[in-house]
């Protein structure tokens, strides 16, 4: 675990050492040119690589030497910034800077999954004053309307690394700006909530082939599931392993680290759907996204208004689309090109946020992915149906 | 493979047992009850069931019996609709025929694949006078443009078995009628050929990550794949298993039996890309489909013309949308709605048609779908451009 | 199926063609060149294998044309024996006999495994006269004590394929006669009953791991066992499948197809151990082995006698020795003795015979040997104790 | 790593805290009732268990609770003893640190084996004075010859826990004391050196199946080995892993790190084979055991003498024994009984000792053992034959 969490703080200046230091700075040296090899989990295109499954068993470098590397690193990466502060490099430490708040997310990722196998269920932190387990009355979910449209989807910054603009950022997957005919759709006004994902288990819902997909039946079967990631059910009570520890289930939360499979089998127990990406992204340029809560690590119960909520301060959505290149699609050019495109086979698209994402981090037009199968991103179900 | 080819011939009939007879003739005494369980390898809906994987070992029920079991549903089939010829009914025997339409296609897949693990290489049909070999000058691809338009994809039969209309039929899955807005683009006059392929292959792209998807990457290494699924490279010659046994590989011939990950891959190394299923369907709109040559089991070489060809008399051609449901998809009611829609993750749409499809099976709405790393089928190449 | 009964017959005379015809015949053309590959499922050295995992799917060489190359095959085994009746070329058709009944067990095994996965259960042959379901009363299992002693062990036939004698055989695996220090033991008069051992079912017993060796509790709960491979609880009544179909269980026939780590859990349920194959053997010197019924499929209940009973009459007896060389052991010289020896891991050793055995094949030296885990074989449980 | 090492320390004191404190202790309390689940990786008879491929993912407790722990099950096993000193309690304390000094070893392997997967290859001390490289003459192994015999094997203090004597020790697997006849054989005076085994692997060992087992054969095949697990070749040169980071392979130490598999093919090469687990007990009967060189952790050099050498103070020896049960062989009594016989299947038995070892856990009788493949602990290859 330590040694994930180095592991990750190493990788996230390897980006910076790799793709500007080596590349652009004529003085820099290699901190330790065996940092290289356990840097490269991900790209097939700079060489050998040490694969995931064994990250686990790293125990050295040190945190101690981890530090020491990344101070190394950013003082390397100012020297370099006042001598050539041109366009080029600025896109590049961009680049990198929105790379490492994906880490940044994916660190509270890991050690909640890391704790979470340990049956002493430590706490990363403490709860405070934070009221987890609210029983108020919840309105039952309001759909909003959403008439055919013709809109615009993604954005244009660019997908060559020398034309990112200065203060804006976009991933290559989330370009080029185009249009997209969207056909009537309703819209929830918030995410399910752990009440409602429980209410499906008791229907017998994991015993029920009838609202699975077949890979996600076979997936639930083979594994054994019967509920969301991070429940346990003790002595008939539910309980939700968090940040915070084990906490009793809180019932107006929502529902979070489910799969697709999961998400797609629960809209169909309610006759609903999953939104595509596009109806979500023209529903979010319609309704303001509210900041997360920092410092927080738990989604909040929704706020009853007239407004479409939970966009991107409780977990990532599921939508129902594949995730796919838009049309005209262009990878980053380099081996950073490798960053985005690759991975656009199998993996289902959310969209939002969550608690555990760096704030500025977020936009409308941001393309998450994971496999079907995963939960151990901070992931709910929003609703929507066609529009009849 | 006797075993198997028994067990297609069983389970179509299955379909119209247990959809047609069980459930509307009030006379039907099942021919053997346990001939149920073997039938539902399928069904979540309908009970118990027997696994694919051990579809292989099963000996019994004997040819023998198989089609004492056909003439007996055939019969039952007869006798029913000649009291009640309702649309209703009309309406699953029609269905019951193009299901057992895909399995006369499943059957010469399976009898493929059987006979290429067999080192003596077995032949379903011999040659005749088919000119395998040909060896002619071919045209370079050339590219038809067509420009950003909204179209009509799918169609509007109905979803509900009840309302299929007498002499149509199409799936639940190519429904209903929906428009897309399309963005410019080109699409290729015809397949790419396993000369073009082996061009591929020559230059090193199997060792070379930069072409391939992360998980068509991870696929080819793990399975050391470095060649189309049925070629051989016997004394530096290349060859092709066939249902005519090994032959030589036809260089003009397009390229088949490629995963969605060699077809991306290849796609990549021209600097092309897969069309959509869309631009596919567009495409086919305004180019009529040539009749496949029946009783033949290998593609033909393309025939020079202004048009575009081989749509569907040649090889399924792989495109670069997921499966999944269309707006406003609603599955068929009862339980043959397990038909199509569960599949909708994971997998990747194939359209067109080929050799091995019964003719009047096809048509420019056709949707079939394949997990990406699956050869066995007949699948080859189109490629597309983003228009510029 | 109807595949892997063709293949064990192809397979049988494989031996025949390679290692006596290729070898000895200057006159022998082989049938077809492309069987070898087929054939060799075995032996590394002999070239390129065809992998056992794939010879479910064989369905060529068909049964007509296996049965051409036996004919074929033994026509020209006679044709050689006529102009050179050697004991070396003798030794080696006795060697391919034994070979040969082997795979006639093996035969009815593969037979039983594949009617048992079928839901249909078919019968290989009809019941006629057997009295399968006696109730009457069973004496409960006696031990016969064996003081101290040193035995002799094996068998003294030569390890040299040139001076195996004529009438007698027996495998380098049981060589050379060698000299044993028993300890004093006793021996049960019979095997474990269907009833024992369903009173150790009904005990909890696959519920508890107290009775298991480590890697069979793994295995156990791995495959989510709880009874033995060919039993089926319907209706809380037990049945077991059979050579003649699903049969009600005979609570006092001898269990078979019991795994080594059911064999030792149950007998460390009854304070009893396995019996050494030393101790085996040294029974078996002094108890006359009775002959199997022919032409019956299963093991008979035990007869009433103040002998040791069940030697090789009803299933082989799992041992506690693993399967390791004799002290002095040489594998047969050439290509053939990949035959025995390089199995001496893992695989323990099974004493005695069964009523799949052809009758002249059985022997008191004779060592059989499975991986503890499997179960398809006629495998049952003789108890021991250690004397004190 | 640290969580392994932390895993270790806090599992041995598990020992005493279940065995001892919980047992027979009316005043203890539990440190922290979790921990009990953590322990439990290893005993099916107390309870849930914490499954070990876990054990990588542990980050809780920190080093510094563990180190908490221990202090207070130490206070607490003092204060039992002031209380009450009887020969029960003695016994049990002996059987924990016997349990601890065998942890002690494992901590050392496991080091080895993490630092060695991770590309920096870490060092876990220093060399100092240690001549690694020595290159001078080597003589080639000789022979001692031992006649037929009845010998003792195994020692007799007794498998009551009750009845275990004061100052002496033995696990349940070494007993009870009992006859064994042993054929002539001869025995090498030393092991195998990595000078001797380069030999093996030019000659082409490794694609050669005739020198190994069958499951020997798949076991290099399926994981691609061609070497020693710690061996690595750069640049034509060979170097192996220590604790002392990456070294060039010292030609005249012995071989280590080798599986069974890999030591009984050399075996074969040389026409040689492992000594039996008895042979290798009574070699030992007649020759001293050298001690090991303290606070060193590779093995040294063969030193020329006219003794046989070796026998613990350099690599376990693997034996062509299967660990099984010894005649009369009980298990300790209660839950502690789990210790050893439940691993007597699969396994074959090592003997001697290593420099990983503590040095007075080293006896003639003490039996080792792991699975055929295995190859994490410091293994080597002692040769012996039939003298004929």
């Amino acid at each position: 675990m330590l040694a994930q969490v180095s592991g990750i703080l190493l990788i996230q200046h390897g980006f910076l050492s790799t793709f500007l230091l080596s590349t652009h700075s004529t003085q820099y040296t290699l901190f330790n040119p065996e940092f290289k090899v356990l840097f490269n989990s991900y790209y097939n295109g700079i060489g050998e690589q040490f694969t995931r499954a064994n990250r686990g068993s790293l125990s050295r470098p040190s945190l101690k030497e981890v530090i020491e590397y990344r101070t190394y690193v950013d003082k390397a990466v100012i020297e370099l910034l006042d001598t050539d502060f041109s366009e080029k490099l600025k896109q590049i430490v961009v680049l990198g800077l929105n790379h490492e708040q994906q880490h940044q997310e994916l660190m509270l990722m890991d050690i909640k999954y890391n704790f979470s196998v340990n049956p002493l269920f430590p706490k990363y932190d403490s709860v405070n004053s934070l009221n987890l387990n609210d029983e108020s009355y919840l309105e039952p979910i309001k759909y909003t309307d959403f008439e055919q449209a013709i809109i615009n989807i993604g954005t244009n910054l660019g997908t060559n690394i020398n034309t990112l603009c200065d203060r804006k950022f976009a991933y290559d997957n989330e370009q080029p700006k185009h249009q997209v005919l969207i056909h009537p759709f309703s819209f929830a006004n918030r995410l399910v909530t752990n009440a409602e994902y429980l209410a499906f288990i008791n229907s017998g819902a994991y015993s029920n082939p009838q609202y699975w997909l077949s890979d996600g039946w076979a997936n639930i079967k083979t594994n054994n599931l019967s509920h969301p990631l991070y429940w346990h059910c003790i002595n008939d009570e539910w309980f939700e392993f968090t940040h915070y520890g084990l906490q009793p289930l809180n019932l107006n939360a929502p529902v979070c680290h489910v799969s697709y499979f999961e998400a797609s089998a629960y809209a169909n127990f309610t006759n609903a759907r999953l939104p595509t990406e596009f109806e979500w992204e023209y529903a979010a340029q319609n309704y303001s996204i509210n900041d997360a809560v920092q410092n927080q690590f738990m989604p909040s119960r929704h706020r009853e208004s007239n407004s479409i909520e939970q966009l991107a301060d409780a977990c990532w959505q599921w939508t129902n689309s594949a995730y796919l290149p838009y049309p005209g699609f262009k990878p980053i050019e380099g081996v950073a090109g490798e960053y985005n495109g690759k991975f656009m086979t199998n993996q289902m698209v959310l969209r939002g946020g969550c608690v555990f994402t760096p704030q500025n981090h977020l936009r409308n037009t941001y393309r998450n992915f994971y496999y079907p199968h995963q939960a151990w991103m901070c992931s709910g179900i929003r609703l929507a149906r066609d529009k009849v």
